[in-house]
């Protein structure tokens, strides 16, 4: 059968599932598996993939060797309430493997006020599915699962495994899916359906927290030539970090990045210091994200950051008795990148033009996913793309064009069928 | 008789009383009159005085007049565990009358760590006396009382008054010596000794707290492009108010701040914005202290903080999006100035040297006290002058000298003879 007949049949079927895949998300989006309440959603999702016929594993994440892993990053350390759930779908043997990862941990709704509607709704108004989490990224997790079930229904045998991951963790920077690559999966590639208004990210940017403490010293301020503003410092540190922002872009010369005006951004987000008006301020608290590129390593990024701040005696001595401290604290993503002639690319290409009829946009991400950890960890390169809309992300109001779930999950079934191949009598 | 004989009779008399006067600061240092505690060492002082025989006035400040007038500043408007007291000294008439102004309120003890000894211990060691409030500036306010006692022991009548003020609120912007004045007390002249190590301070630099809010648009920190940095801006807003206090301060040509580097300073003091490191920060917040020069209508200062904030469009046309909200908050101290020339200026010199044996040194001073207050509102030309130690007032281990509390007795009580004048028979 040619790969025209394959996409009419599970277009067709996809048409057919509709009604009960949509009821299917609104379950998701309205079980609000914010961090540390994901059981519930996982204990479904468990199920679902066992009926389905997966060996799935279901497991709370622990132990030393996740805890003390140089990736490992979270706010906690005991998961109870947050397993991992993995489906396997053995494939027949002689294909190539694919990892279908997604996170099902969602950033909290925020202001209520903000939101039209309950944050947990699932209300789908206009063919759009509302909801914290329908965008990122329940919905391109119903992408996947749709892939195999339509395989499925269609009698479809793959040659190659097709592992279903549903993570926790990732908002947080990833300790869902290292403990699964902990655990031992991996596969010859990975799809990740982050929302990326359908676009294909073959490199995504990886970043890290920082923190800054610059220091004063305090004297009263009707005499604050006798002390040393810890505030005007700052100033002097938050250039001195604008300057490292530009020498790092200024060097990238990916095309993928030409479109960004800062393909990798160090932003300082927070600052914070002194505490009585008429005082100079002996301390500030700067912190911020920096960007890490696709194939850079966290170590060098992390080198350069140090340098910058010790070139700052260059610029003012007080540096010299007064060095800022430098702290990486918090959340962290590992920068991802596949080559753009990987042969998984060539196939999403094609069947995301048989699909949608136009050619897809390729971008590097300007964020991080779990796919930097695949990639570099695993062994697994990973391609994000997926249906969600990226602006919606984190925000009031989030939601998710139905559409483009179902044409997902179309792309996707058919890339598997060109990646992991199909047994000669299920054709 | 003459002054030198004047000044023998109270020196003798001064060093037969110090043992009971040291214990009278003591007790004072002990009584910590923080704010909102200030009743206890008022009402030990209102007994002394009507003891001493003068005319007693404890009263709570309250009422429309106080709590809406332009000049007050308080954090609070009920104050009945804060009195103020002014006891007068009746003189026998015909002469020039005078204030004896001082604070009782003491700024709080922070961290006992910091402190050698109980913060309110009173201790003496090697002729300093030690605590809270032992500089700033109930020994200032001993060496009144002594100035006052001396004279009554040595059987001298003055013709003017003598207004003795015992007051509260001072370290929050002046609202004690406010109500004393709406109380209908004013004199022809007036001495007040803030810590000043002796120096003669006619001019005394006002201040008044600001907030500045300075807006920016949030954005995730990886597309950090999309948004506004609240941070970055508030750089260019430091840069302004920085230029904003070179200019004023470099159009000061007057001789008494030629020592100062910046001699009416504009501290910011406080900076707060941001809420999370990987997003790009909307909003923030800087406190901070402007100084006002003796002489200098602080309407007039507010409205140049508001010129120079309004220029910030030329260098950012952001800002005319987003104007940078000034408000006019907290503490405000009312300059002081009073003529080099001014006899009272004279009388204090010549009875500084007559006790010392050298020059005074004459400065303006870098705070505000209640002296702009007296001088602006009650026609009171005040001078600033006393015997504690500027650089440990308001800070841990703080102490007075005895010696200079007795001098400085002394000083006031060969000026009050000078300035009120003295009946014939008490010569």
């Amino acid at each position: 059968m040619n790969m025209a007949n394959w996409q009419t049949l599970i277009h067709e079927q996809l048409e057919k599932d509709r009604a009960q895949a949509t009821s299917l998300l609104q379950e998701w989006v309205q079980s609000p598996s914010v961090q540390g309440e994901e059981r519930s959603i996982q204990e479904s999702i468990a199920s679902r993939l066992a009926e389905m016929g997966l060996a799935v594993d279901l497991w709370v994440m622990e132990g030393e060797e996740l805890l003390a892993h140089p990736y490992f990053v979270s706010p906690r350390t005991v998961f109870d309430s947050s397993p991992n759930v993995v489906g396997v779908w053995k494939g027949q043997g002689g294909g190539r493997s694919m990892v279908l990862n997604g996170h099902v941990d969602v950033v909290p709704a925020g202001d209520r006020a903000q939101w039209s509607d309950d944050p947990f709704s699932g209300k789908v108004v206009d063919g759009k599915l509302y909801g914290r989490g329908a965008t990122d990224m329940k919905g391109g997790n119903l992408s996947s699962l749709l892939a195999i079930q339509v395989l499925q229904k269609l009698g479809v045998q793959l040659k190659g495994d097709v592992i279903f991951q549903s993570v926790v963790e990732e908002e947080s920077g990833g300790a869902g899916t290292l403990a699964t690559i902990l655990r031992g999966y991996k596969a010859d590639a990975a799809l990740i359906p982050e929302p990326t208004n359908m676009k294909i990210f073959p490199k995504q940017q990886g970043s890290m927290w920082f923190r800054l403490t610059v220091k004063g010293r305090s004297a009263h301020g009707g005499t604050r030539y006798e002390g040393v503003s810890a505030i005007e410092k700052s100033l002097l540190v938050v250039q001195a970090v604008g300057k490292l922002e530009k020498e790092r872009n200024d060097r990238l010369d990916d095309p993928l990045y030409e479109k960004l005006p800062i393909p990798i951004p160090i932003n300082i987000g927070v600052i914070e210091g002194g505490k009585w008006p008429s005082s100079v301020a002996d301390l500030v608290k700067l912190e911020g994200r920096m960007g890490v590129a696709p194939g850079e390593q966290m170590e060098d990024a992390k080198a350069e950051m140090e340098a910058a701040l010790k070139q700052l005696v260059e610029i003012d001595p007080w540096f010299a008795e007064q060095p800022v401290e430098l702290e990486w604290y918090g959340a962290r993503w590992v920068p991802g990148a596949v080559a753009e002639d990987h042969p998984l690319m060539e196939i999403l290409h094609n069947q995301f033009t048989a699909v949608t009829g136009s050619r897809a946009v390729v971008e590097a991400s300007p964020w991080g996913t779990d796919g930097g950890l695949l990639t570099a960890l695993a062994d697994t390169p990973a391609i994000v793309v997926g249906p969600g809309v990226t602006q919606v992300a984190h925000y009031p109001n989030e939601y998710i064009e139905l559409n483009d779930v179902f044409r997902c999950a179309e792309i996707f079934a058919l890339t598997l069928i060109e990646w992991c191949g199909v047994e000669e009598e299920s054709k």
